[in-house]
Parts: structure tokens; C-alpha cells; sequence
């Protein structure tokens, strides 16, 4: 008898079938975000054409992810195209369609390491312990929130939806503790959907819902496949500051962290506001 | 009779012919470094080709810069496509080649602002005025360091090329004060290549020269043209942090601001090193 397999969620949501040149996904209805999907899913779906295509050599090294144009719900199109392949390193380019239309645009670097002098030049912050942390009620929050078990340490989103227009806080800086929910053993993937995870740093510093969107988005991998498979389904924490909030975009970049100070990626993001 | 003009080095590296689709460039054998032309210098000619296009729409508000092979002395190809214009975002895929392969990928993206509710979120960090910091000599560095007055503050390079191997500073923090040499007005391109300047952390935290090259890069411009306006031909301080140097890859980031405290742009990288 056959195992009886049931994909998890995020398995579901980065899903792809080949084609003869591309890959066909679909939006999830679990991942979806108040418009379109959640953009940390759409990313990790289009590594995930790279990481599954072929000729792809080595693991993430970096990905860069430009939100052209909102997802509509049902079908998409992805050709990732390895534009160079060199020894170690491998460059590529990837697009996301809808009805022929480029919707968002990638690159991203694989790469094969070697063992070298290493150093860790950042410090986990000191944050309490996600045991110690309750999670946010997902309740009025869009659906991808349902997605995952978030533990806001500082400066996090779901009060913004509720408090409105309140007073500014000093700072834009927001720390979480964030899993799948279901549990599911971190990998390139997730790594990528939680580097997306927080709030954007111009609802956190007004403390205010304002319509905003990513509009390029980063993440450079450190983490070894080894140390993935050690975070198993554990809890990361998201720690993420803004530099700069001006005429309608903002930046905010920081660290994810396994539970075990293990810097597992770093990332950036630019973000359009209204107002 | 004629204003006799004579353009600036800079200007020349980033200078480009329009052919049908594409443009054609050339390297500046001033812009040299070690293996080929100096990154930065690259990513202004590829910034340079969205910003010069016929259909280009607002000013940079991202990029990010693939350096998939070594660029050789001589001519070189660059194609900017706008892959999707909205009304306010225009979203540009670049390639840069050299005999039909692709030596450098690019994707930008740019964008008119709003006034909106902005804030400044990080300071400048606090150090010695330009004017109290001697500039580097260049002797014995790369051609490009020449077309630069650079004042470093903070860990930088130029020392590394002389004491190789000594004990490793305790973190891979960089910063200097920088202008081009001989003087030019700041505007978007220098900008990019401003970003690009200071070492590779795995230098200035081993405090050794090893085999190295950026991989990745990204600027997020915070600034608008009126902001560089002001900042006239001034020095531009870059500080630069990594976060983690693991196995043949080393990060870092960090902003450039003006002389007077406005954070023109945050920066990001992904270098590869050999040991």
C-alpha cells in the first residue's frame, strides 16, 4: 500500500509543475494577503524554480525579488533561466507571468561552498524566549497570518490593525518569533517566506495601517543546508530596523536567527506607501 | 566658438552609444581594479542604461547587480528592458555581455515620489569631519582607488595591502569619507559606486587580503535629485558592517550619507572569497 502523503500548506504554495520551459503554479487560498498573496510565498515559490530546475547547481546563496504587479489568484507561469554557470556559482534570472504579462521579476545566485575561516560578526539580540511569548490572535489579520505561529517581541504588526492612528512609536524596529503552523522543518524556502515576515517598517514607526507593498526584496543565505536540518521545525526570530522612510517608500533590512544563534540569512526590503 | 568640454573619468566609464536595442560601452582603464573594472563603476554603467533608456520613468529607487563573470578590458553590451511600467514603479531587467555571454545581470527599479509623512529613522554615526582625516595613498593599490579621494575612518582597505596576515581586527566595521577625484557633482551613478567602495569585510575583519569579489550588490536610493543636488561635489561618508563571513561568503551593509546627515542610500553585498 502506498503512503499516504498530505503536502503541507507551504508545500502547496510553492508547488510548480514543469513544463516544457516554464513551470506552472497557482496561488494558495491559505497564503493570500490583502492584495494578492503573501509576498514571502511568491518569493519562496520562485527560488523554488531554480532549486528544483535540472541544471541548478549548489544552494541559495542570494535572491533579489521585484514585485511588478499584483498576483491574481489562480494560475501562474515561471521561467527561471540559468543566464551563467560558472564553477562554483550560478546566476539566474526568473519571472513570474499572468496572461503573458511579467508580474515579478527575480535573480538569484546559487553557489557551492568550501569550508573557509568563518566568523559570526552579529549578535542574536536578547529577546525573550518564543515559550515566554503568546502568540498574536490572527483574528481580522489576512489569511497568511493563519499560516504561521507569530510571537512579537517588539514593534510587530497585528495592534495595527486594531490601534489606529495612535501615537508614533520612537522607532521602527520590529522582532518576532515565527514558525509555520503547522510545525515544518525549515528549509531555503521558508527561510525565505520568513525573511518577508514582518510588519513594514512605516506601520510600525506610525504605528498606523497604511497600503504598502514590497517592492524589492533581498535575502542573502548563509545557512548551510547542515544548518537548516539542525533548526528543524524550531522557531526563527525576524529582527528587521528601518533606515529611512521618505516620499512614499521605505526601507527596513536585519537578520534572521535560528533559536540557537545561528545567522541563517540576512534581508532587505524597499516598500511603497501611500501617504 | 565652442565650450570646450572635456568629460569627467567617471563620466567616460559610464558613457554608452545607443545601438538599435541595445547600448554599446567600453571599460576605462582608469576604472581598472584587480580583475577587471572596479564593480561599482559597473553597476553605475548598467544604472546608466535604465536612466539614459527613451522610456525611462522617475529616478532609481532600487537596483541590484549580478556579477556573474569577470568583465574583460574593451567592449561590452548592455540591454535594459522595461519589463512592466506602472504609473508610478517601472521595473527593468539588465544584462551586461561580452561576445553573446552574460558577464553582469542587473534588475532596477524606478520610481516618482510623493510627499508623504517621512522620517529619517537612523543618525549618521559620529566621526572625524573629512577635513581632519588624510586621504589614503593609492600607491601600490588598483588603478580606481586613483579616481577616488578616500578618507577612511574606520577599518578600511588601504592598509591591508601592506600588513597581510596580521592578527584579525575584532570586527569587519568600515567606514570613510569618499569623493571623486578630480571632484564631481554627486548625482544617482556616483552614488551607486560610492556604495561599492569600501573592502570586502573578510579584509578588514582578517585584516589580510585574500582572493575576493562581490557577487551580489544592492542600493536602495533614499535620495531624491534635489537632495544630491545639494550635496554638490561634497565628500559622501559610507559605513559599512558584515554580518557573517561563512564559508567562501562574506556579507555586508550599510548606508551612504550625506555631509550633512541625509541618508542618501542603504547598500547591501554578498562577496565571494577564496580560504
Amino acid at each position: 500500500m502506498e503512503e499516504k502523503k498530505v503536502l503541507h500548506p507551504f508545500d502547496q504554495a510553492v508547488s510548480l509543475v514543469r513544463n516544457s520551459d516554464t513551470y506552472t503554479g497557482r496561488t494558495s487560498d491559505l497564503y493570500e494577503n490583502m492584495v494578492g498573496p503573501y509576498g514571502g510565498a511568491l518569493a519562496a515559490v520562485l527560488l523554488n524554480s531554480v532549486m528544483i530546475h535540472p541544471e541548478s547547481l549548489g544552494d541559495p546563496l542570494a535572491l533579489t525579488v521585484n514585485y511588478a504587479a499584483p498576483v491574481k489568484k489562480g494560475e501562474f507561469q515561471i521561467k527561471s533561466v540559468p543566464v551563467r554557470t560558472n564553477r562554483s556559482t550560478q546566476h539566474w534570472y526568473i519571472s513570474l507571468s499572468q496572461d503573458e504579462a511579467t508580474a515579478v521579476t527575480a535573480t538569484a545566485v546559487t553557489a557551492k561552498r568550501r569550508k573557509t575561516w568563518s566568523s559570526q560578526e552579529k549578535n542574536m539580540p536578547e529577546v525573550k524566549h518564543f515559550s515566554e511569548v503568546p502568540p498574536v490572535s490572527v483574528k481580522n489579520l489576512p489569511v497568511w497570518f493563519s499560516q504561521y505561529d507569530t510571537r512579537p517581541v517588539k514593534g510587530s504588526i497585528p495592534p495595527l490593525f486594531e490601534i489606529k492612528g495612535e501615537q508614533p512609536f520612537t522607532s521602527a524596529h520590529s522582532t518576532q518569533w515565527i514558525r509555520d503552523n503547522p510545525a515544518r522543518k525549515i528549509d531555503f524556502l521558508s527561510l525565505t517566506a520568513f525573511a518577508d515576515s514582518p510588519a513594514p517598517s512605516v506601520y510600525v514607526r506610525r504605528n498606523k495601517f497604511v497600503p504598502a507593498g514590497t517592492v524589492s526584496f533581498t535575502v542573502y543565505f548563509h545557512a548551510t543546508k547542515e544548518e537548516l536540518g539542525l533548526s528543524g521545525e524550531n522557531f526563527v526570530l525576524v529582527d528587521v530596523k528601518s533606515s529611512r522612510i521618505h516620499n512614499s517608500y521605505c526601507d527596513q533590512s536585519g537578520e534572521v536567527w535560528s533559536e540557537n544563534n545561528v545567522l541563517l540569512a540576512s534581508t532587505s526590503q524597499v516598500i511603497y506607501f501611500k501617504e
